[in-house]
């Protein structure tokens, strides 16, 4: 063949294997994604790229493993300035005498800048090309995801209690409905309603978040059904559970996701299933703090869409999807009695298409298909950490460290490239970073 | 002060912070380590250590944290071979269909050698100094770990059925013995009975070891109360739980490394803690397969020494015991709910000294003390993902890498300098390993 019959591309990533994630549990052994634009335009075998496609430029990597970005269905971002800052607590101490006095100090539009940026460096590096945002300040969040080229849904807060972004509930909406406004055709920034959870948000806030998601077709994103408490509580407040209540209030549907879900009865499985509700699971957070066991093979095998997050850095320590995933396989065995319970490839899915299904992004990433964002991540299985291999997904899941990511793209720009971030300023960002963590120490320290 | 009033030394080790975990949970900020030989001979502040000692080598690393070397109690290293080679199993048919066929095929001491070779260079990289063994060809792992200077307590196996390392149990014990021999006074290889488990192990041969195991001061490592079903077999063809067989056997005692203990009624912590047996727990493992939830912080609370370790590679799938110990960490915490328990000083401390103890080797190893042996593993805390640091202890657990393991000594030697092994020809191990995965795949693939 002729180099005029072949057709022109920006870009060719060769790879050992490739994980598509849909096809499930596929491994394709020695082949090509092609990069035209944003967009992937074909996966096929390596011989037959190299003939058909002439590419502007080419990624070669035969000790790597190529799998669609992975996508954090659940984070708090600005909160990795309080990585570790204080552990091994109960939550009301926890939030009381640590997160809520230190947000309360440094709450502002810089911190919630900072803190993404500091977020997004982590996640880049950790294979991770999107992310679902709970946080306050959504204006500050979504510029710094725009200006740093990240796939995010950032959410527009609504919670019964003045803060620094808002005074009042009213407030929560008018300005969250104006950040949808400034945001409502960026190709990477998208928003959803985050109400933070049924205890600190009314019936009313519910119901107008049901009409305004609806009508400007957004998911809804809530903490729910965490701990046993937060279920006892609401029985004794509206008499019902928090689904039950939720359902009376419309909201229990495809827009749903719902973050935690440790306290399940099997009606609420079926529910969910039924409603198409994705439940975005985030295991180590619910560890951490104590907060029960979700049942996710359970609802998996209801045919519930779930998803897999982090959750923020002050209740995790990190943004670390593999280490995430690996906890999610693991515990879902323990739980469920059954070793063959969340097996690898499903893991795998949980961590991209299942999540970016609860994010409702599932037609545009969370696979490697044509047509989708080019959102890509290579892992070097090189490391003698990950020989021998006999199967790329297992060591995806069972064995892989996020260091083994090498490059990543996002709607086809290179975003890490042989692990140096692009577009990041990293001493800048450590400058900044050193100088929260002396101001929240000082916070931290007082009596 | 003038040179020659300042101390010759071997080597110091500078670093920002020190985590001797002896005293618990103590962080010395700016410290030095002094080494002489094989010992660690002081511990004390850098401008300090600068003006009395006059090393023959400085390693100053003011954004690393120190740490004694990670001691992970429970490994079966040449299976590091078969990492990853059947997940998402449960037990029987992950040991039938396809562990036990590759070892039947593979079981030698080529393939034992060859498997703690790839296992201590994951162990050094990882930060690890020391590990307990349990596997077939003593003699093949003792001269592995002997001629790669790594610490290691080898299991001389006991199990009622033949093997490619032993044809009867008269066999398993002569051999163990003539193993035990040849090693009694080697510096880094010490030895233990390790019959493999109270449903493969009869009376006589754990009265046997009783004895042999006084006679010669070693302690007994084995799998015990790993899952329910074990329980309710030795119900049956015993009359006893094991551990209360064990008991009438007279080897629940304080030789006793009683590994995974996930089934553990109240009477029988209390019997742990009265006897001073060590629970080694592997929490990973536990959840891979299924096994159930060790109550460690029950244990830890009756006063019950607790190790940690990784199990292994076929079932786990790495020897990682950062990863490892976040597990322990968490999964505690939803265990016992309450997220208070193992808090991060305690799931360092079990890492280190907890499994060192269990090993019969607190006195020498396990913390950062004057007199012990110089294992020592330094760590990078300036990667943006420990970044900002509160808390060198909570990000050691819950945040730490370990590719950012740096440096590693044992007894003085340096085994990892900037993260490139001493003494490991990585290509020629890297080329075995390929061939025994070359191997072993046929294996699997055949019907």
């Amino acid at each position: 063949m002729t180099e005029t019959t072949r057709q022109p591309c920006d870009l060719l990533i060769e790879a050992g294997w490739v994980v598509p994630v849909n096809p499930h549990g596929v491994v394709l052994v020695d082949h090509a994604v092609v990069v035209s634009g944003d967009r992937i335009v074909a996966l096929l075998p390596l011989a037959e790229a190299r003939e058909r496609f002439a590419p502007a430029q080419t990624v070669s990597r035969p000790d790597s493993v190529l799998i669609p970005g992975l996508v954090n269905g659940h984070t708090h971002n600005p909160m990795t300035l309080m990585r570790g800052v204080a552990d091994d607590l109960s939550l009301m101490p926890w939030l009381h005498e640590h997160v809520w006095p230190i947000e309360g100090a440094v709450m502002s539009p810089e911190f919630v800048a900072d803190g993404v940026e500091l977020a997004v460096a982590e996640m880049l590096r950790g294979g991770t090309t999107c992310c679902n945002e709970s946080y306050f300040f959504p204006d500050a969040q979504a510029a710094t995801y725009r200006r740093l080229g990240f796939r995010a849904r950032v959410g527009l807060p609504v919670i019964e209690f003045p803060s620094a972004w808002a005074a009042s509930t009213a407030e929560y909406f008018d300005k969250g409905l104006e950040v949808y406004d400034n945001y409502r055709s960026d190709p990477l920034v998208s928003l959803s309603f985050a109400p933070h959870a049924p205890y600190t948000v009314s019936d009313e806030s519910f119901e107008r978040i049901r009409m305004l998601a609806e009508q400007l077709d957004l998911p809804v994103h809530v903490h729910v059904h965490e701990t046993a408490q937060e279920i006892a509580d609401s029985l004794k407040q509206y008499g019902q559970r928090p689904i039950a209540r939720l359902d009376r209030l419309g909201v229990v549907n495809e827009r749903l996701i719902a973050v935690h879900m440790t306290q399940l009865i099997d009606a609420e499985i079926a529910l969910c299933a039924e409603r198409g509700v994705s439940v975005l699971h985030c295991p180590q957070s619910n560890l951490k703090l104590a907060s029960g066991f979700s049942p996710v093979e359970k609802l998996r095998r209801a045919g519930v869409n779930l998803g897999l997050g982090t959750d923020g850095c002050a209740s995790n320590n990190d943004l670390d999807m593999f280490d995430e995933m690996r906890t999610a396989a693991l515990l879902a065995k323990g739980v469920a009695m059954d070793a063959t319970a969340l097996d690898a490839a499903s893991a795998l899915r949980i961590a991209t298409l299942g999540s970016a299904k609860a994010l409702g992004l599932d037609e545009h990433i969370g696979s490697i298909e044509v047509g989708k964002q080019a959102d890509l991540t290579l892992i070097a299985m090189d490391a003698l950490e990950t020989q021998p291999m006999y199967n790329a997904i297992s060591h995806l899941v069972y064995a892989t460290g996020r260091h083994q990511v090498s490059d990543v793209w996002i709607a086809g720009q290179r975003k890490l490239a042989d692990r140096e971030l692009v577009g990041i300023d990293v001493d800048a960002l450590r400058a900044k970073t050193r100088q929260w963590q002396q101001r929240i120490a000082a916070i931290g320290n007082k009596p």
